[in-house]
């Protein structure tokens, strides 16, 4: 088999602080999470034909050229994308041999790739046949934005298979990403698969997908971090099945019926997002030398960031057993974790030091995958959509 | 052996909300403790002397009212009492066979058993010679107000013996109190008694144990709830040893840190305690009439308040591992619970409604006690000081 053409990979994101608190207007922190979903692009000069291949959810799926250019709009704006016609729509879902009904993780993730091929290729100057193979290193479903990594690496693709953005040529092996401009239109693109899979989305997954490191949001207003320390953390996936609407309903309730016990709470977690912000700015700075003896203080403030905040999300009624599970490890070998997303199981991020033992890593894991949990050693504020050599 | 000639009882008390946020000037809410320290006074006519017995911290003392005598002071004014002079404190320690370096509790409760004797005996017109018993089913040092129940009950039965507050005659063996002058007088003399033993003694203990009912205190203020619901609960002694100093001192740690982050926490605790005012009073009333299904709300409120306390007690650090065993052993079987006091171990209540089943009741207890925790069915909001014919 061939070496790929085109290698991309987009990471995920985690909530790091405002889960929740967000809904009643005040600011989150989210980052990238380095578990990522790659994209190969293998070219097939001799065929007609696409295909997708998402083995992660047992998806294969060939399309012959000819019926995708078939289906292209005529008006695509490349820099700046619109979300598809009723008509164009409705074509979509015939490629896909879905309809608007099937709203399962694959129909969806069949009609954001024919979206982006069919209009990224309908003005582009070159597209391809070939074999498109997806594989994530994000659990679905989980909150972690697999959805997003996989349109923002769907848009890296093809966008630099199309040479609608500047090919990367990294050297001697290295990843390289787009300039700012390309990073705006892969972005764009995602965003646009990102409505097509969830209708309505804030954009945050795929914005930090793309711009990788850490962004607040408030008020559906995005800023991205200057700077951002990359953290090492353990990720756990508790597993635990939960609907973010109804976890969403139930911290509505007790704020309707304690509203003047529950705002301070949000204040509270406000302040914690607003300290976050500051303490991974000044730690991640290029402009700001921190001694190895005063990077402690930094983590030490975020470790109590997270716990404090972590007892916050219980006090607003998102915690879970599985939840207090973790940290009951975690802080029994002198570790920090809270849920990350909706709570009420899912997952929680465990913050690592830099000089965290490796063994003490060893048996935190080795522990929480006793529970049942699944555990991934991997690092938040990582880079956004790369290309690779 | 022979009827005693008085006895008494005067409850415990336990801090419902507010704890540590009461040192930031936030209200806090405490109510008595149906765990009560007993007094029984048995009259020696044909004997010259006094004898104190104090079987859980096993000890038994006799003086000579001679002796006694001899000690007291001359300025005494038994409905307004004031702290020893040096010189009287003195001829206490002589008698008690202490000095002022003795802080344990057996040299403290012979000192504040000899102060109220010496005093009470002086002006008043008639005080025995007998044996006085007292015991009690509070844990002592658990932050329960085991000191200030003995100082009530003590002041309680000496007045009475002394006849300088009406002897209560129940009918059919009912328990009586005395009206509200008595108990004033009682409560000088308990809160003169706690600052033996104490120091500096906020007064909440003895007004408390004196009073029943619940009280809020702010400021150093203390308001008596116009009424309250007498409610059932488990209180559970982990037997974690902490110091209250040290958690307190961790606490303004932690606030000088984030006092943005702190600040608002305080304020929510604050609001829990208001809730709580008003919830137990309206519940307690005579006036207000509470059906069956309305009174479930009530509970209802008071189990949200319990369990948002318990996380934000966690968030501000005072928590620990035995006091979330507590909570995940109770949360299993649909009951609430919360730390009391000082936190870091110690004590938690168990909220009870008045239909919790005994089946429940019984495995929660049993599930406590497997863990090594000391657990009593008892009550708040009881009656106070009390008179036992």
């Amino acid at each position: 088999m061939s070496d790929p053409e085109v290698v991309v990979s987009a990471p995920g994101k985690v909530i790091l602080f405002g889960e929740h608190a967000v809904v009643y207007g005040r600011k989150a922190i989210a980052s990238s999470l380095d578990l990522r979903t790659h994209l190969e692009v293998h070219l097939l000069p001799d065929s007609t034909s696409v295909t997708l291949e998402l083995p992660d959810i047992h998806l294969s799926k060939t399309w012959q050229m000819a019926d995708l250019a078939a289906a292209r709009p005529t008006d695509v704006d490349l820099k700046n994308p619109s979300p598809p016609s009723d008509q164009y729509l409705a074509a979509l879902h015939r490629l896909a041999g879905t309809d608007a009904d099937n709203t399962d993780a694959r129909s969806l993730a069949l009609l954001a790739f024919l979206y982006m091929y069919t209009s990224i290729h309908a003005t582009a100057r070159r597209c391809p046949a070939g074999r498109f193979h997806a594989s994530s290193q994000l659990p679905p479903g989980a909150g972690l934005g697999s959805s997003a990594a996989y349109c923002t690496a769907l848009a890296a693709g093809l966008l630099t298979m199309c040479d609608v953005i500047t090919r990367q040529e990294g050297k001697n092996g290295a990843d390289t990403a787009w300039c700012k401009d390309d990073l705006e239109v892969i972005n764009s693109w995602a965003f646009q698969g990102e409505r097509l899979i969830h209708g309505n989305p804030s954009g945050i997954d795929n914005s930090v997908s793309t711009f990788g490191g850490a962004i607040s949001f408030k008020s559906g207003e995005i800023s991205a971090f200057k700077s951002v320390a990359q953290l090492k953390i353990l990720l756990v996936n508790t597993k635990v099945p939960r609907s973010t609407k109804v976890l969403v309903q139930g911290v509505r309730d007790r704020y309707n019926r304690l509203p003047a016990i529950m705002e301070p709470v949000l204040n509270s977690i406000e302040e914690i997002s607003c300290t976050c912000e500051k303490v991974l700015q000044e730690l991640g700075s290029p402009t700001v030398e921190i001694k190895e003896n005063t990077q402690g203080k930094y983590y030490q403030v975020l470790e109590e960031l997270v716990d404090i905040c972590q007892c916050l999300l219980n006090a607003i009624g998102v915690g879970h057993p599985s939840l207090d599970k973790v940290s009951s490890i975690t802080s029994k070998h002198g570790l920090h974790s809270k849920l990350t997303g909706a709570g009420g199981g899912g997952c929680a991020l465990v913050l690592l030091r830099p000089d965290t033992a490796a063994d003490v890593i060893d048996k935190v894991t080795t522990e929480l995958r006793d529970c049942g949990f699944d555990v991934w050693e991997t690092a938040i504020g990582a880079r956004g959509v790369s290309q690779h050599s």
